[in-house]
């Protein structure tokens, strides 16, 4: 027998992370990181004092990135103090790595920050989103990232890897949201333990935001986290965001005899538009299945679904259309920088035309902190990950969760609707 | 002797409303409303029970015009409450015009609702704003507006007319923001029982949204109120909200020989940029008199500063230019038409260019309610009409105004600066 042994590519970035030849799932070892992300909600206000007590710094500020994102703009007196000690500490702590301007998770990646190989963590459970730069990246509390912000380490049990194969291409008013939606509603959020791997030739097809979504909603699975192979796309977005990748990409590949606990193959032009009712993202099925549903509020936001690809699918959709009378579409782009591509390329005034109202790049109302909250009774329909009860605001109010398609849909239409009809793909 | 007795335009528009022929300053009078405009911070949610106590109803739902726009997008729960709660009442009253896509005073002005020669209250200190269009409009509290809303009437004690007339015009780099900023300082807050008219070749050579600013910071004198002559100006942009002025323009104009109480002339070309320190706008000084300034937050927004002509000014300061670093941008643009006019036409992809961060249409944090607040010790520079302490966030925190130009200016240099060094214009 050969002293090599067939791993995943979750398995080989933790093997080097760990100094090791090979790991096997279920090992329980302890890792050094590459990054660790934090933002103004679990990061400096939660971890700042902990640090004071300890007598500690941070293992690494250049391998430190704190975003603030959850309070920003500040829209009260505690959130502009929040913001005010999160840029302090940043700079007390040297940490070079401090912005302002987006969700971290697109921050991150709008800077080169996740490279292939990488074992991150970030202090939000939507981190698996480094996942699509080919990394290894989890999610974890303020606790646990204390101890890793000291330390520059964290233990962990080794998770088996599940290969979600989409093989062909998608269909038109299709995307990876759909996709993800999919996968809630035919395995749950029970997926504990395993890493989902995404791979085919329609993942390949997909820009870098699109592979955000996949692995972003890896957490929607209850799983560790997601990931895909890096390939020529995954160089050329770290190229145009100034940090070009020097490693061997060959190194970052699954074997083609590795051990998966699971293969799900699916023919991507058989994915429909997917919908998730109140009150879990496990709720989903195809946008025609859930009869009428009249819609107050389309939100347009989120690391899931407010990038540039994301607006752009709405602009698609909202072209020389307005909002339906009785329904209101906010849009928040993920980032200040995707904001002003936006603008400058047209998508902004297409969007505008209809009759959308703007907000500010940030977590905003799918963190239940931003503009766009709801009453009761309200029925919202969002581009965000996650519909759980009240996270939006009254725990009276329904978030349905679609792609950026499906949600300006259902904008135009003031009810839920198949967003293939108005793309002249008539379902 | 005559008859006819000289008046000012603003005493034309009371005897009218009075059912008199002429009206003398100091006379206490009852007069008809032609419309009453009301907000949802000073609005439903205010005199809602009031009005159900008293077991009335609106004395006319089509001259009531409600305007959602310091709660939205609602951030939190309770603005979620007080937006539908606002909502719910307009319909039940049978109020045809609700409205939540931008600040009340723009939004009246960009729906044509306010006419040349109309008496209006506004529950909201600085409608005044409605004497742009040659209308006499006037702020009220809560208490006062419930009485109009059941009678169609309010008492008031006739203004007197101060007069300020300008002539020439407008340097580069200055604006109606100058104008007042200039006012306020030689004038100071204690105009109490005057009504501002403006006229003179560089009030007619303005656009209506700088008259607009003229009027709105009649209430920063103090004064009952601001106004303008109407004219062609006024005339075109009723003509394009839809609802062009079907009377008399030869009507609303102060006589020749009217009485004034004041009549201060300026020479337009005169007008420095000027800047208000914290925390009055009476503390305003020519731009270059203001040392070195450091500017953590430059806010360009509200009804005296985001208005499609103000968005305008900031791009032409930061066309190809970068906000400084540590300094942040925001603009909230007055509406969410004018945020899609300034997305067509290229405006909002100049000044995202330049690193601004776009934040929702409404009053904000110029209200102390939405984006933008300021932490203890932050400094910013802003478009909006007071900087009264604490208004904006932290009590601790200072406030500067000035024009679009001057704001954008500081944005760029990080400091307080004379915008028509970047303009070319070398102060």
């Amino acid at each position: 027998m050969s002293a090599t042994v067939s791993a995943t590519l979750a398995e080989k970035i933790l093997a080097r992370a760990c100094g090791r030849e090979a790991v096997r799932a279920g090992e329980i070892l302890t890792a050094r990181l590459d990054l660790l992300m934090m933002h103004d909600s679990g990061g400096p206000r939660r971890v700042a004092s902990r640090l004071e007590k300890l007598g500690a710094k941070v293992w690494d500020p250049n391998k430190v990135v704190v975003v603030s994102d959850h309070f920003v703009p500040a829209v009260d007196m505690e959130s502009a103090d929040i913001l005010a000690l999160t840029r302090k500490w940043a700079q007390a702590q040297g940490v070079t790595h401090y912005d302002m301007l987006g969700i971290c998770h697109v921050v991150l990646q709008e800077h080169g920050h996740v490279q292939p190989g990488m074992f991150c963590v970030g202090g939000d459970s939507h981190s698996p989103s480094g996942g699509a730069f080919g990394a290894f990246m989890v999610g974890m509390g303020a606790t646990d990232i204390t101890g890793a912000l000291v330390t520059g380490e964290v233990w962990l049990r080794v998770p088996q890897t599940t290969r979600v194969q989409l093989d062909g291409v998608l269909g038109a008013g299709v995307s990876a949201k759909d996709v993800m939606l999919m996968l809630c509603g035919q395995y749950g959020m029970g997926n504990e333990g395993q890493v989902f791997e995404y791979g085919g030739s329609a993942v390949q097809a997909m820009p870098m935001h699109e592979r955000l979504t996949l692995c972003n909603m890896a957490a929607e699975l209850g799983a560790e986290t997601g990931i895909v192979e890096p390939d020529a796309t995954t160089l050329a977005a770290l190229e145009q965001a100034g940090k070009p990748f020097h490693g061997d990409l060959a190194q970052w590949r699954s074997d083609a005899d590795a051990n998966y606990l699971h293969h799900y193959r699916y023919d991507a032009a058989q994915i429909a538009p997917h919908v998730a009712a109140p009150h879990s993202p496990a709720n989903s099925r195809p946008v025609g299945e859930h009869g009428k549903v009249h819609i107050d509020q389309a939100y347009i936001g989120a690391c899931t679904g407010a990038k540039l690809t994301d607006l752009r699918m709405a602009a698609e959709v909202l072209k020389g259309r307005k909002v339906a009378k009785g329904t209101r579409l906010l849009i928040a782009p993920a980032s200040v920088a995707m904001t002003a591509q936006a603008a400058a390329e047209g998508t902004l005034a297409t969007l505008t035309a209809a009759g959308a109202i703007l907000l500010p790049s940030g977590c905003g109302a799918c963190a239940g902190m931003g503009a766009g909250m709801l009453s009761s009774g309200e029925v919202c329909m969002s581009t965000t990950a996650r519909n759980f009860k009240g996270r939006m605001g009254s725990a009276e109010a329904q978030v349905y969760l679609g792609s950026p398609y499906s949600v300006a849909a259902a904008a135009v239409k003031g009810e839920i609707c198949d967003p293939r009809e108005l793309l002249g793909e008539g379902a």
